[in-house]
């Protein structure tokens, strides 16, 4: 159940086997059937979540623009709202199984506590959060200045598995693209293939 | 010279005055004159920047709406490309003083360095990387959800210092609306106060 876990702290910084124990018991973990919430708006997110198994979505629903997809998260990644995670404040973001999913939890106190224990879990979050920090910039430069098949074709790109895993108008809201427009885009996009 | 940086850093943890000597000799202290840049397009961002007095931008050029700015940062903020930095890859940005401006700057084996010698730096630095993804994912939401409107009455309340201090065609970029966008909706914001 941990393997997963183990692997992608492994790859950004070492770990002996007492300190990746401490790490573990920090941790519960809790199955998702496809559909379920783990966050809901207005609640408080009091775990990050670590994806073994499935995938998630987190989303802002009653944009005027219908829903808006924030982040999606597939085996290997995690996902809370972390303004909510840090601060306690209410979420305005919900978090869903888009599949039958396994996941583990870990609590901001627990979370937080580790650091001290096993500094190097604290390298590994700067690090991870650090790539989600350009990733974000990436994406808000791409939503400023790309056209809609631009955005779709950086996507494929860079994402291949959102492609084939998540429904087309759930693509279109993490475009910020309407349904009809994304699927022009494909239709021209199969053409010129 | 690094009292501000002292400041900031003890803000968010502590550190004993033996930790912060040896975090600010691992500074270099440089003037930048109005208009004057620390990073253009194609090089590569060898440091991280720290704003003592002054403000700078970060900006794509190039783009088919013109400029986009990415950043600002005033006294008390860092800035760097990320990805550059990181990476070691050449930039797709400029960064730029907007007005004379005083900086420190570390390197980025300087940094990594520190963060051995001085754990609670790489927990003040996960916090600041926390904080800056989260505002950067707000800036997303805003840009793909907000109308041109509502993006600038979102920003004078979040920061109206940017709004005093910061021509009107850089706001505008920063927006991803035109100057004449933005013309319109100042006129209308003064017009309803």
């Amino acid at each position: 159940m941990y393997e997963l876990l183990h692997q992608k702290i492994r790859e950004k910084v070492s770990l002996t086997d007492e300190e990746f124990k401490i790490c573990k018991e920090a941790f519960v973990s809790k199955r998702l059937r496809k559909h379920q919430y783990l966050l809901q708006q207005d609640d408080v997110a009091r775990n990050l979540a670590f994806v073994n198994e499935g995938a998630l979505r987190m989303f802002a629903s009653g944009e005027k623009n219908g829903e808006l997809t924030i982040q999606f998260a597939f085996s290997g990644w995690w996902i809370t709202d972390n303004f909510s995670f840090l601060t306690g404040e209410p979420t305005v973001y919900n978090i869903q199984a888009l599949e039958n999913s396994s996941i583990l939890l870990i609590s901001k106190q627990a979370w937080e506590g580790l650091f001290d224990r096993v500094p190097s879990l604290e390298r590994y979050f700067r690090i991870l959060l650090q790539n989600n920090y350009i990733a974000t910039q990436r994406r808000l430069v791409s939503s400023l200045c790309q056209s809609a098949e631009e955005k779709y074709l950086s996507l494929i790109k860079a994402q291949p598995d959102i492609i084939q895993r998540i429904p087309q108008h759930m693509i279109a809201s993490y475009l910020g693209i309407t349904p009809e427009t994304l699927s022009r885009i494909r239709k021209q996009v199969t053409l010129t293939k």
